[in-house]
């Protein structure tokens, strides 16, 4: 038996730190061997450090832990990073000069033009990028973004649409959870009864990122996609699952029942390879008149799965449909991980 | 002094019904009179039949008021109606027919083409429509009907833009509140840290009602805007208000600054009027860019004000921005209360 | 290999009985073999039928089970029943008389003399009862019922104290969630910004059960116990899981550490039998400062586990503190289920 | 027409700071002249330091002052402490050195033996120790306090019990809303869908000052009321208003008619007085069974009313019932003007 691949994870003691913690807490590749935080944390123990707020109890792997400085010389073979932008900014950069490969949920080099944003079931061959890097590097450090947990829902809806009928504009609205916000994040003050028709940058994010994303990477460079995009995003008061309603124009207009079948017998990469972390479908399609709902269906695949539903036509785009997916996992967490896996299975990660 | 003119209020008891009643209680043109429900209402006092949702207490003039039955024969000069739209099918079009004024919130008769569907800021001169019935109709009877209140408040926010640059399509989103959905209405355990993308033929009566609102009254019939239309309607966890993102596409493209100097100069008829239910401002503009906010804001001019901020150009369509306005009170009772202002000025109720 | 028992559930599309056909869908004694509903339901297919609401989908056993009405003749070897108070009075005592073995969770005959109100960790030996009952009739029906969801959480929680300390008086106040109301239950827009100091028939059933169970089955009969008991009971904006702060004064009177470890050492005999629905631990003390919390200790034990904490001097009583437990699971389902493998255990099922 | 007092709020941008701001931008006696916060925001207009969350907009008077630090100098008659108890701790002793009156809804100096700890509706003679004090101090500074709002709202409920029938023992338990909090305060991630049964100091603060208040003023001294108390404290998903639910017993037990007499015939000193901010009823009884409820009751009075309902015989201790009251208003900011209204009546402020 092959050992595992020792993990660390940066910013472990904040939301999507602790989703990180629970996701590899039983990884087949990966084992927790090391928890950072910020100086404040670092010398606690994990369990001491950290407020935890995922219903099940801190995984027994974790809660020894020694918290330690978000500075390279940590001991482990890979770091996820759930690092706040603002220190994600040099502390990912100084990881990766140090060797590190930091898969990363921060936003901060998202858009670097030698960082792949990766979502393994849509652009798997963004990974290549590490190649060009790699060669021109001594150390193999490298960081792997995962993008904004709006867009990951919204691009893993879209990408088969994409591919099969090019897509010309998008119009996008999302009901965002309070967990995208982070500990302690929202106060209760602002969200009882209310809807916050604003989350900073987010909609910025978005238009980037689904471009990058959907965009293609050509003679060792990133081109994105041709696109004309248009989020509006909103905060409401759920505690996990971001909804999104989506109307979309395409090049190729197909039948509603075109697109059904898209969705249906998508099977990307991730699925084939049956990486860990893939759940058996990436898209699942629902047909009631209600769904998805976020509390009904955000667990979907273990939060992996992105959930579409009550697709019908626009009068002004061609189609409607709502989407919703797990922000925490498949939107950061999850994503993350996934992206790693990806990046072991194509020889990315050490010796593999 | 003139006496005032007797007002009844058709299901009284419901959540829509008692807005009408919280709104007549201290009313300067009309008195309400009489309160009728369904038959097992009928016969207890108002207090008693009525599971009262507003936070102050049952008016006075309301607690002892017997409950009658909804047939023709109640003491009073006109009618508002807060009946279902399954009961308002036929009891309406009996109280009309026996000489009634009805002022209904009810969706059943607002397509009809003797019916005005008023927004008294926005299409004033659908009134006009009466004088044809009448003329025709030895009995002084009618219906006035209230649109949605999700397109109540979309159609406030984009009449006078519509009057100032001729809107080409809109794609709106709603968050909408429960009290939309009457009393029992949504079950809390579909509500809690949920997010339903789905209400009940909402969205064809927001893209039917803004086109006949939006459109014109000319030779004796409603003629629709041409406006390409496309709603996403949505369930969320907030008690009062309807907030709406939207995007919009016009034929003389404006600036955003025309845009703000229109919303912010419009005086409509109501306002010039001094009806008493007439906000100052039926629109106000808020600046900071996180509002409107339906807390905060969904109380502006005693729910009469619909709000509108983070006006922003839209990279598919021209603009897009978010409205806010009170569902019950501007999408409803008051609604059909200020219908009712406007139908005595303009001289269709009784001697005025 | 034995066969399974086949189980049925009455009332198996509400909020309990989908809990029921949750624990059911992969237990190691019972194979889930019969749905039955209302009149209305009967003849659709489980999934039709059943508008379910916990977030995991439906059990692929349960999908396409033909809805039955609930009358005897079903063909299963038990039934469990979800009905409501108003059905079961009649309905359960129809399938007792027809030979089943009935486990509820309804609350119609659980202070019936010949009716064994059980938590198998508690007052296992009031399940004798049945051996009289049963000598004295020919057919092998019975009913067990399991105690209203307050009262589990409490007398759990008292259960031990009681056999150590012999409680004299309890004052309890209990917030609840709405799903113990069932659905649609209650209306979220009296849910939202909002408690309800008042859950119909509660306090008076807390009192009862309560001195039911911690009492004796002595002589062929049960003797309540003497305590002097006082409930406020409360519903609260929380999906599941009953939160109770707790009173509590003694005949001999512990120290706090005395009550700690008769908590922490419990280990009765569902425990010792290892039935598959008890939890490893049916107590479980939290030593921080603010928990149990409802949204993350609702869950410990698979929702069979009632939490504890915040145990500290009362100046008015003994003791107080708090406790927690899930009102679906442990407080109805969960609860049931259990009981019928004590019963099983016991040899009151069949051949066993 | 007398000039108005001139009145400043330390800490005026905080939650209960803005319910100050509120309370006094119409006030007959009052006039707002100075709004002081921390010097992070000082030097700022109001409206630009203030994160305002009460849903009418900013008072027009307070919109463009300037905020100063909170060091005595302000240009103001009196001052109203909002302040945090650990900045209140030096602040308020040296405004009160300086000369100032303070009324503050701090917690630092409530138990002081030189601090009146004042409901004026409850003990108004204890507001003697100022005499006390200003006789042997050449300023006419001092302080005084109102309670924490959960003891506010108990204390109100039970003082004319206290005097009619004597109590011997309370058990109380708390449903607290957020606002009591501050701002931020409680994280939305720790209330959706939870209940938090911990608030810290909150026990100890009700047991100390329910004690102080109910006890008596005699010789220069307070002498603590002989209650057994004990508290039970939760915060729970509601915006403003604690509710309560309590069991007392009292020396001399009365019947449920006598606790109900006493109730509405109270008619203390603040209502006599006809004092401003004094509601006609410092507490009103509701007959539904199901009343007050957060909700519904929190605004009765303008926010200065405690709302009683449920009043039944206790099987532990003699009664129990239910008591809600405003948090930020009769148990923060609003009791803390009618204290200084009261202060005003009796001389102690400046020249009236």
């Amino acid at each position: 038996m092959t050992p595992k691949i020792r993990a660390g994870v940066l910013g472990a003691t904040g939301r999507i730190g602790q989703q990180f913690i629970d996701l590899l807490a039983n990884h087949p590749l990966f084992e927790l061997s090391t928890v950072a935080a910020s100086s404040s944390s670092a010398g606690k123990s994990y369990a001491n450090a950290c407020h935890w707020m995922i219903s099940d109890d801190i995984p027994e792997i974790a809660v020894d832990l020694v918290v330690q400085e978000c500075t390279p010389g940590l001991e482990c073979d890979l770091v996820f990073s759930a690092l706040p932008a603002d220190q994600a900014d040099t502390v990912e950069i100084d990881f990766a000069n140090a060797g590190y490969p930091v898969f990363t949920n921060a936003s901060s080099h998202r858009m670097r033009k030698d960082v792949p944003l990766l979502i393994p079931e849509v652009n798997p061959d963004h990974l290549s990028v590490l190649s060009i890097r790699n060669c021109s590097n001594e150390k193999k450090g490298y960081i792997v973004a995962n993008p904004n947990c709006s867009a990951a829902v919204l691009v893993t809806a879209l990408a088969p649409l994409h591919e099969a009928f090019r897509i010309k504009s998008v119009i996008v609205h999302t009901m965002q959870a309070i967990s995208g916000a982070g500990y302690p994040g929202i106060s209760a003050l602002d969200l009882l009864d209310n809807v916050i028709p604003f989350v900073p940058n987010e909609e910025e994010k978005m238009a980037l990122e689904t471009k990058k994303m959907l965009g293609s990477f050509l003679d060792g460079q990133f081109h994105e996609a041709e696109i004309r995009f248009s989020a509006h995003c909103n905060r409401v008061s759920t505690r996990d699952g971001h909804l999104e309603t989506v109307s979309v124009g395409f090049h190729r207009s197909p039948t509603e029942q075109e697109i059904l079948e898209v969705w249906q017998d998508w099977r990307p990469l991730p699925q084939c390879l049956n990486l860990p972390t893939a759940p058996e479908f990436p898209i699942r399609v629902r047909s009631e008149r209600d769904r998805p709902q976020t509390l009904l269906d955000r667990n979907a695949g273990n939060g992996m799965t992105v959930t579409v539903g009550r697709l019908r036509p626009c009068e002004v785009l061609d189609f409607k449909f709502v989407a919703l997916g797990h922000n925490a996992i498949r939107g950061a967490a999850g994503g993350s991980v996934l992206n790693a896996e990806l990046a072991h299975a194509k020889g990315f990660l050490g010796l593999s």
